[in-house]
């Protein structure tokens, strides 16, 4: 039987005929006007333009999507997940069939049912050491921003830092929780610690409380820079001077250069964060899928509540998400858990292919930018990891030029003035290099190169 | 190799030692005083409460939980729903293997990818006939109700009608985007309309502008009251008149009487909705499972943009969830639609089992309160579907009287002045019946007698 051999009056015993909605009449319900003004920002108007720009020119090769490489996505790898989780609960975990089957299927622990892997996890690959009561596994990290601003948010004096420019996810977040952010300049360092300095001041003489700066030290979305390990130290310094807290976002950081020889790696500020000001934004959907929607906050530091009593900030937060989603979805967690569990909980371990694509995908993309652009006036960054490299033109790069580029050469990027959340003419692009192959990144790149030698003419 | 053996010098290529965390200094890093007002919210800690209680007495019987009947589940299904799902992208959706592994594995459609078999899924069972584009699938109804209330929210002046007791979820959703909850009395009829015309009025002479009135006409929780036609269609034409919104939470309208004979269902507002003042939420944690935490909203109502183009405010409401969780888990998602997809799109038919288990119980708790409390000064009500009974006492039902219950009678249940939202004397308790046995409740209700008789003296 198909869905349309099924006669609705068999089923549905209410027995009253549905509306004819077609006979609705037309008008207008509601204006933006009345809703959040959230709606009419350009933080979440972003998203959707370059999603719609993408869907008008499916044809064009595409710069500009962040999403990880997914030729070695396996369906038939997803019963393996479940099937590898749902031992672990009785065989490590010491649970009967009925309790492995409640944490799969029933409402749980709203702080999450893999914070052990994950803590686990958080040791092997990156050094840092912290309760598994500490980590808030969310859905996706997006959510973990979320909880997080909503938190330090009490009331309309508290605002945020953010390096600049900065992730549309985290500007957008800011937004829902009407939290404004200030900018501090990226500059070549990942971070201008003097203006982050100035600007916590000048906040705090406007009578505004900066609670925290959002930093992605490593690879960062959009610029592709990373800090070294004096400024990280020194960041860290600052924050614990200045009493705020570090929000420290890490979607990138396993994809680091694999084809120059010697250290590769700089730690995590929450692997050297001595004093509980770091509160780590984590994320599976570029180290194992997006589809699962599963990320994490690891937050331990200390809150008095007003009865006296001392707990931690992850359930602060959990209390929040209670009333956000209530639970990540235990099925989506028991996928990322059976992958932690098949690779002993190391994503280093079980990142190595990807890690190789994207390294390889990186030098062609910036050596085709150098076969191309060396005698124009046009220069780039050149990371050492993740997925973004950012071009740099002598002319301001507008949403009309995408479409332009989009319609006439055939080829996506991403305007960087998306990412500055304030009016302004920037010339830039951000390129990107992780869904693509190395035929996709050289036709990419001529396209690029006869788009901006029309522009200069 | 087990996670023990791993080295993490092995695969922690940044080569810096962890920090000693137990070395941190035991200080204070943050006070709720300092954190989103919501935090020290009864609304928040309600739940928080609840489960307290109920870990700390694992043994007590407990009539207090509103979690699905959960002996159906089966494991080896969930391998079945994704293979189902997988197999509907190819074959009714003409997708080749890479475009449906992308559907699963990628971050992908804002509003989701099961909206075509919600909508179905809506017109066979509860004869609701919507554009499938004025559906967002969302992680659960609880963040649908975010999406809602935070669209609606623009600014201080904005509050929201709720039938009162309310489910501490919508509460909860209001607390967080800061919207005042403005009771209005259920009454016997589900809502008592002079009263809300009345809250209406007196908001508007004081300033505020009402929104929209939450409601959950079928088997309301917690008060298991449902509306009977004629008191929906002038709710309809009340919120007509008045110009609000209705928010109709429907997560238990299928489990409607199937012991006696006759007519057991009333349409949806939804259903007998001309004139779009309807936002309809849903949910599949009860007729599917809550472990993928998928719900819905229904949202056709059109929005003039500034820019004087009209949307639908499920377009509104997908931007809001694209920075609050970016997509619902689209594995989630396709283990729901696998689901569907067994059943045809009809969910009364997936159910059938369900359906009769929970009209058992409430028959045999309805049964088990008449034998055990009719010649005393207590009393309830019938409600004729859901999973909630209401018990009315001489005496305040406070949050130390449920401790005493489960330490010294051993059985847990829900104090209703929990759903009141505010401070006061409430004189009830609600009982679940959706988690037992037979003999739980045969149990539960003895040790409840035991309660009742030493309060009463």
């Amino acid at each position: 039987m198909s869905v349309a051999d099924v006669n609705p009056a068999d089923v549905n015993p209410t027995g009253v005929p549905p509306v004819d909605v077609t006979t609705i009449p037309l008008r207008v319900d509601l204006s933006t006007a009345d809703l959040h003004p959230s709606l009419e920002d350009p933080a979440l108007n972003s998203m959707n333009f370059l999603n719609e720009v993408a869907n008008h020119y499916p044809d064009a090769i595409s710069l500009a999507a962040g999403r990880p490489y997914e030729d070695f996505y396996e369906v038939e790898a997803l019963p393996r997940y479940l099937d590898r989780f749902h031992r672990h609960l009785i065989e490590a975990r010491g649970y009967d069939e009925a309790q492995a089957r409640r944490t799969l299927f029933q409402y749980g622990r709203t702080k999450g049912i893999i914070h052990d892997l994950v803590a686990t996890n958080l040791e092997l690959d990156e050094g840092i050491r912290v309760d598994p009561e500490s980590i808030v596994v969310t859905v996706g990290c997006q959510e973990a921003m979320v909880l997080t601003l909503r938190a330090l948010r009490a009331g309309p004096q508290d605002v945020l830092l953010a390096v600049s420019p900065t992730y549309v996810g985290l500007t957008g977040a800011a937004r829902l929780v009407d939290m404004p952010v200030l900018p501090v300049s990226g500059g070549t360092a990942g971070i201008d610690l003097d203006e982050l300095r100035g600007t916590i001041h000048g906040a705090r003489a406007a009578g505004l409380r900066p609670r925290a700066c959002y930093v992605m030290p490593d690879y960062a979305n959009p610029s592709g820079l990373s800090m070294d390990l004096a400024t990280r130290r020194a960041l860290l310094a600052l924050a614990v001077e200045e009493d705020i807290l570090l929000l420290e976002d890490n979607p990138y950081g396993l994809f680091y250069d694999v084809l120059s020889p010697g250290e590769h790696r700089v730690p995590t500020l929450k692997a050297i964060d001595e004093a509980r000001q770091v509160v780590y934004l984590g994320s599976f959907a570029k180290t194992v899928l997006p589809g699962a929607r599963v990320g994490y906050v690891v937050a331990d530091q200390r809150v008095r509540a007003a009865d006296g009593s001392v707990g931690m900030l992850a359930d602060e937060l959990s209390k929040i998400k209670s009333m956000l989603t209530v639970n990540t979805p235990a099925l989506a967690q028991a996928i990322v858990g059976g992958k932690l569990l098949e690779h002993d909980c190391s994503l280093v371990a079980a990142t190595v292919r990807e890690r190789e694509v994207y390294a390889l995908n990186r030098s062609h993309m910036i050596g085709g930018l150098a076969k191309r652009f060396a005698d124009l006036p046009v220069s780039w960054n050149v990371p050492t990891g993740g997925f973004f490299v950012v071009v740099d033109v002598p002319f301001p790069v507008d949403d009309a030029l995408l479409e332009r580029s989009a319609r006439d050469f055939g080829v996506l990027w991403t305007p960087m003035h998306h990412f500055y959340g304030s009016p302004g003419e920037v010339r830039s692009l951000r390129l990107s290099c992780s869904t693509v192959t190395a035929a996709d990144i050289e036709v990419g790149l001529d396209r690029l190169a006869a788009l901006l030698a029309d522009e200069l003419g």
